[in-house]
C-alpha cells in the first residue's frame, strides 16, 4: 500500500524517535495569512521597529506559527488515528523562528498506556521543532488515545512520564537580547504592565469571532496538519467538519489582545485541554486568569502564568467546570501558558 | 478594566494628536494576499518590471493596502463607539509604500460638534499614516457619529472644519519619479489613454463578485480592523455581520479595472459615503464616472477624477439616489478619488 | 466602449501572437497563499533546505503556480467567452519560477475550426510563460470553444494542429542542477522511490477535501483570472459560482501525496480534461494510476508517467468512464502529466 495508514498504538516503542516529514520554509506570507485568519495584533509580532526597539534583529514569526508548523508535521505519524488529543506538558518556545527559517519536527515516545479496554492506549511523545542550523526551536509534550490495529496485540510495558504540572519559572527560555526597558505602551496598544496584574485576576477579552469553514481549513492546511476530520465533511454523521484545535488556540490568543496585548511573547505551553469540539457558526469568546508572575533576567521583562479559556458565545462568564468536575459545553479550550510582559 | 472600551464623544479634545496602536510591517505576504481577496489586476502593482518600467524602484503596495492598514489603526481609539462614519475629505497619498515598510497612524482631531439629541456627537479626525522613516505615507480627513458615555456630559464648543469640496489638482502628490512616457499599453490591459477618457462618461465595469463571510473577514482582519460588528454575528439581531466599508472600496475599484485599467495610481481620496451596509451573499458590481481631468507636471501622467460607485446586484445602471436626495437602496459605496493615468 | 467584452471566434487569426496583459511578480506570499489553499506538501517546494540538498538554490514555487498564473493572463483574451475548455496537450514545464521572478504570457493562434452548427469554433493555441528575462518557463496547447459574434462572419480555413498524445521522455526538462541522489526520504515522507512504481498500477489517494466557496475564489482571483463564472453567483440561473478547473488540478495533486509524496516535480502536462463541473460543497478525492515510465539524465532522477483522476465523494474507485465513452458524472478531472521521482 503506497498511503499512511497512520500509526496504531502497537506502532509505538518507548524511546524511538520519529522524524517528521516535510520541513517547511516559513516567510512573511505565512505571517501575513496568520494575521489574516486571526485577529493577532501582538506589536512585537506585527512591527520590525517594534521588534528593534525591544532588543530583537526584526519581528520573529508569532509563536504560535511555530507551534502550529511543527505540531502540524506530527500529525501523519501521532495522531491521524488518534481517538483524543488528551494533554499537554512543558512545552518551551526556545528560540524564535525568522522569516526565511526551515523547520522540522521529531518527536521521541516518551511513555505508553495501554487502555484497558484492549482497544487502544495512550502515547506519550516529546515532540521538538528544528531549525535549519538543528537548534530546537521550541518542544513539548503531548499525549493522544492512539487506536491498536489489532486488539489481539500484546500490550506494551506501561510506562507514564513523570510531567511537571508547570514549566519552573525558572526553566523559561527569555528570547535573546529581549530587553522591554524602553517600552512602547502607546504603540503595544495598552497601558498595562506586569505590575498591573494580579494573582487570580480575570479578564473578559470582550470580543468574538464567528468562525468559517474556510477560514479554519485555510489555517489548518497551512500547517500541513492532515487530520481528515478537519477538511472532509463526510467524515461525521453530522457532515460536520471538526476544527483544528490549534484554530482554537490562536483565535482565542490573539482575542486576549484585549485585556493583555502585552502579554507579547509565549514562552511556555503548561498544560492544554480542548475541552468540547468547535465548529463552524461558533462565535468564539475568551477569558484569562492570571495564575502566577515571575521577575527574569532580562531588561524590563516579567512573566506572567496565564489561564486562556476559549468559550462559545452565551457561556456563563469565567464558568469552567460543572459540579461533576467535568468542562461546561461550552467550554472549548483551557490552555495554561507563560507569557513575557514589559514589567 | 483592562480591556478597551473606545473613546465616547466626551472623550475627545479639539487639538490633541492620538498616536494609534500596532505598528505593521508590510511584505510580499500582504500583498499575495489583497490580489486574492480582490481581482486586483493593476500593472503597476502586480510587477516589478513593469513598475521599474515606469520609474519606480519596484512595484509599491495597492495604494488601498496602505489606506487600509492606517484606517484600521485608528479603529479602537475613533470608531468602536461609532454609530456611523459619515465622511471622508482631503484624502492624499503622499509616499509609495513599499514591501519592508512598517506603518502607523496618528489622528488630529480637528472638529467636534455634539448632536442636538444630547446624546452623540460628530468627530472630525485628520489621520496621517506614517512609514519607519516618520515620513507620512497618506493623510486623510475622516468624520464619524460616536455616543456619549453620559448624556449629561457638556457640550463642547462646535468647531466644523473647513474642507475642501475636492483635492485640488496642483496639490496631487505624484509619486517620486513616475514616468509613464513609455507605458506598455498591451501589458497593462488597456489601450485607454487618459485623452480617451471624457468629462461626464460614464463607465459600468461589468464584471461582479458575490462576497463571503471568510472573505471579508480575513481582509479586515489584515488591517487589524477590530469594530466588532465584521467578526461577531452575535452583535446583530438578524445574525448578520456588517461587511467593513473598506472592503467593499477595495472590490469596487478592484472591478474598475475593467474600463479603467490605467487609472493606477491613487493619489488623493476627495470623498466618500458607504451609502448602504453591505452584507454576505451581495453580488457586488461597480460603475464610473469621470469628474474632472488635470495634466501633471510628471512625464506622460495625467490625473483623473472619478466617482467610483459599488451597486448590489440587480440596481438601475447609472443610478445613485432618489427623487429624495437619498442614495438608492442597491448603492453601497459613493467614492470620490483621484488616480494617475498614462497620457 | 472602454471594457472589455472578450474575443468572438472571428477575432482569431492563425499565426497570430497574443501578448497577454499584467505581469506578475510572484513572492513568499503566494507560496504561503497556494500552502494555505491546498493540502500541497511536497517538500522541495515546500523547505529551501530540502531544495538545496536537490541542487536547487532554493525551493521553486510549487510547478502549478507556475501554470495558474500564465493561464490566469489568458484568460481575457482566450476564454471570456469560451463555451468549454476542451483540451490540453504538449505543456512543458521549462525552468523552475523562484520567488520574486515576474511572469508574462502570451499565444500563438495554431489552430482554428468552425463548429458545424456556424455558431461557435474550436480555437487552438500555444501559451508560453515567459519570465523577467524573457525565458520561458513553461509552454502548453489548450483548445477552447468560442463563440461566434456574428453567425453570418465568414468560416476561416480549418486547420487543426497536430498534436502529441503525450509529451515524449526525451523532451522533458529536468530543472537545471536537480539531484535526488541523496533525497532524504524521510523528510519527503514516503519510502516510495521511482521502482516501486509499476506500469498500470492504481492509487487511490483516500484523503478528501469539502470545497468551500471562499477558497476557490480566494484562489482563482489569485491567478488573476477573470472569467465570470467563477465569482459571480448571479451568472447561472441555479445561484452557483462554477469552480475554476485549475482549482481542482491543483487539489487533487496536492491530494495525491498521499501515496505519491515523491512524485515533486511536474515537467509535462500531456492531456487534460475537466470532466465535469464541481461546486462549493462538493467533496474532492482523487486516485492515480501509472501510465509510463522514464529514466532521466539527472543523477538519482526518473521520470514517471501518471493519470490523476478528481471525483466526488461516493465515485466508484477507478471508475472513470461508462459504457457510452463519457465520463462518469462524479468525475470531475482526468490529467496526465510527467512527474520526476528519485530513483
Amino acid at each position: 500500500m503506497k498511503t499512511n495508514p497512520g500509526r496504531f498504538f502497537e506502532d509505538y516503542t518507548l524511546g524511538e524517535v520519529i522524524a517528521h516529514a516535510v520541513p517547511r520554509t516559513v516567510s512573511g506570507g505565512e505571517r501575513a495569512l496568520y494575521h489574516a485568519l486571526y485577529p493577532a495584533r501582538g506589536a512585537l509580532y506585527s512591527s520590525d521597529e517594534f521588534a528593534r526597539a525591544s532588543g530583537l534583529a526584526a519581528a520573529p514569526m508569532d509563536d504560535l506559527i511555530a507551534f502550529h508548523t511543527v505540531f502540524g508535521k506530527t500529525v501523519p505519524d501521532i495522531s491521524l488515528n488518534a481517538i483524543a488529543n488528551l494533554g499537554y506538558a512543558e512545552g518551551r518556545w526556545l528560540k524564535p523562528v525568522w522569516p526565511g527559517d526551515t523547520l522540522r519536527s521529531e518527536s521521541e515516545v516518551i511513555g505508553l498506556k495501554e487502555n484497558s479496554n484492549g482497544k487502544s492506549g495512550v502515547v506519550y511523545v516529546r515532540t521538538r521543532g528544528l531549525n535549519q542550523a538543528g537548534e530546537a526551536v521550541m518542544e513539548y509534550v503531548r499525549w493522544v488515545m492512539v487506536r491498536k490495529r489489532d486488539a489481539s496485540a500484546p500490550a506494551p510495558e506501561t510506562v507514564i512520564p513523570a510531567l511537571a504540572p508547570a514549566v519552573a519559572a525558572a526553566d523559561l527560555v527569555i528570547p535573546e537580547g529581549l530587553d522591554f526597558s524602553r517600552y512602547d505602551f502607546t504603540l503595544a496598544g495598552e497601558p498595562h504592565r506586569w505590575g498591573d496584574y494580579a494573582m487570580g485576576e480575570q479578564i473578559d477579552h470582550v470580543d468574538g469571532v464567528t468562525v468559517e469553514e474556510a477560514e479554519h481549513m485555510l489555517a489548518t492546511r497551512l500547517w500541513q496538519n492532515t487530520a481528515k476530520v478537519h477538511f472532509d465533511a463526510t467524515q461525521r454523521e453530522d457532515g460536520k467538519r471538526l476544527i483544528y484545535g490549534g484554530h482554537v488556540i490562536s483565535l482565542a490568543r490573539a482575542l486576549s489582545f484585549n485585556g493583555l496585548a502585552n502579554a507579547q511573547v509565549i514562552v511556555a505551553l503548561n498544560a492544554g485541554a480542548h475541552a468540547n469540539p468547535c465548529f463552524s457558526g461558533d462565535t468564539v469568546r475568551a477569558w484569562s486568569e492570571v495564575l502566577d508572575k515571575a521577575e527574569t533576567a532580562a531588561p524590563g521583562v516579567g512573566a506572567v502564568r496565564l489561564r486562556l479559556v476559549a468559550v462559545r458565545h452565551g457561556a456563563e462568564p469565567f464558568a469552567l467546570k460543572g459540579a461533576d468536575g467535568k468542562y461546561l459545553t461550552d467550554v472549548l479550550l483551557d490552555l495554561d501558558y507563560w507569557a513575557l510582559m514589559p514589567m
